[in-house]
């Protein structure tokens, strides 16, 4: 099992996402529609929350300059809403691994975004190629 | 089926997206290091193409301001690379739709990033709860 | 009459937008500065606000996708203070229309942004070369 | 008459605008589609170049710091395109001038942006309320 | 002795210097994290206030467009935190000057970053070439 | 001696790092002007260069997440221009060792950033207070 470090989801971090990704949808964008929903106040985008979770792992010590392929993610589930303040990390648990010669594996994680109170925001199955570190062939 | 419109990928883009999430693995931040990979030059991240398609889809005037929640995505590939320059615009297909009432729907949709090509650089199917166009009652 | 979504401007917003134009006029960047003026805070720069407000039109479902040029505005004026956290919106009302042939025509808008009160913020008169949605050619 | 310093307009810019104005016009953000249009490529965003125009009369020695109030503008025309990689520069010419007391006075400019081969892109005529170089009344 | 206009450092800026410089260090990203530092919450990179003060110093009428080089930079030291909201300027005194020729010299300042309390919170000697006001030939 | 991964220095850094840090000056945000000075194109800011490695110093997994302080720079040289597409890494070499007990030390390092041929573009002599890593008092 693998954990990140954490990382405080900030309002600018809602803008620029906006900006970047082009979804003002009014939920992460307008305050004052935000509060009619049930939400009670804007919410970070999913996407947001799922790109700074790949963010997070790529600074682990662990596995940080071992990721050579992304392949894919199932069962991606934005399962609550993350406001901002609220201060995310990320949990990995290998699930499958698959040597491919002596450098190289596919690893599957079963992975999970949690927020200050230990509550799972996100979670997530992702299939990486990782290369054993100290394998001086980058790719 | 629905189409949106197309958006050209810029190195901004990939460096915005670095920053934002906080992945910096070389293949995306290091033109020399991406120089001697396979690909031969800088791709753009897996999760920056994936939110872009989102973006895309809430620009659509058949599906903005529809949107009331992303429940989740399923067998999100990435399944070519997306490199400085190339133009994605995204296809939906509808794959099957549930009443939640007169209002209201779930929606799943089979979705693929197209680059200027035709080629599907990234594909995933998403399940969507949108409200009826002219429903006023917010969420 | 059209009414765009509203949109919460942040701090994140002014600071953005300071970096991008290079106006760091101390109204918008020095808090403690801005505290002695008789706005008592800082401000929005006013074309922040009129940027936002073209933003917010093109993503109305309306107009978006029609806009083949824009002419030029006139009578622009930064009527009251906007401040880190008020929300706008845009009232578009059209005061001229020219037809120019089947597929297109010239419009003049009388566009007013709103704050979360209903008070006028920013007002302009617009003009701009738009095509009838569903005519597929685009330029 | 003023000549401000210049500046180029890239498409990290363009970007950056497209972003946090929600303008994501075609025109402006897929090369594609503005490779179909008269203007062969992606152009800057008319308000984009009007913010940048204001930013670079702030950076002027002669009147920065001096910005007391920006009542507004007028004849805001956008007369050419400014493409990728165009250098603009900002000129202003005192057409009225009035006296508010000893301290302050209100100013119209009649302004052009110049790009680098000399030629107009964007026009306007704009009034601000400035103080005294050396006055130390804030506000 | 020059003294430079005010700025506010904001969460913002905070998060698009992590994004930029790559530095996701927890006591500026992670506010759980640093709530049990003696900080007590985060603080603004060392590196950002320098660059600010570099910044706000070509923001000076005295000194702007002056610079046409930077050789170094001495005795950096970041000798109290910067939290959000704090107002920080920037005041330079010269230590020594060597003309290089009628136009140019070459000048050392002192440099001290104070906040809104008057507290030095970063301090350095830095060396520039500056020109004359009113050289015309700019490099 | 430590050897960072490296990173390219795009446009979009140096636009970006112009609108955090305020730096507008002309060698970095004017093409036209660039051209006619001894380094015939726009140049990175010295002081992004110093940031960006330091985010590089902070993304090695021998150093990350072990940085307890940043106690100041000595000797900071700009000594070769960083141009558009440039690719820079840090070495970073320790020149001195203090213990502060068994879990603690000050750790004083002589910095060379260098271009992707290898010459040194900007160097310093950096002290930071390190702590053992598998030290889980944070701070």
């Amino acid at each position: 099992m693998f954990e990140t470090r954490g990382r405080t989801i900030t309002e600018a971090d809602i803008v620029s996402f906006a900006g970047l990704s082009g979804d003002f949808i009014e939920l992460h964008t307008n305050e004052e529609f935000a509060m009619k929903t049930p939400y009670g106040k804007r919410i970070a985008h999913g996407a947001l929350i799922f790109s700074v979770s790949i963010g997070l792992m790529t600074q682990m010590n662990t596995i940080a300059d071992t990721v050579l392929a992304f392949y894919g993610v199932d069962k991606l589930r934005f399962t609550k809403p993350v406001f901002i303040g609220d201060t995310v990390r990320v949990v990995k648990k290998v699930v499958e691994g698959k040597e491919l010669g002596p450098a190289r594996g596919v690893v599957t994680f079963e992975t999970n975004v949690l927020n200050q109170n230990g509550v799972v925001v996100v979670a997530y199955r992702d299939k990486l190629l990782l290369k054993r570190r100290g394998d001086s062939n980058a790719a």
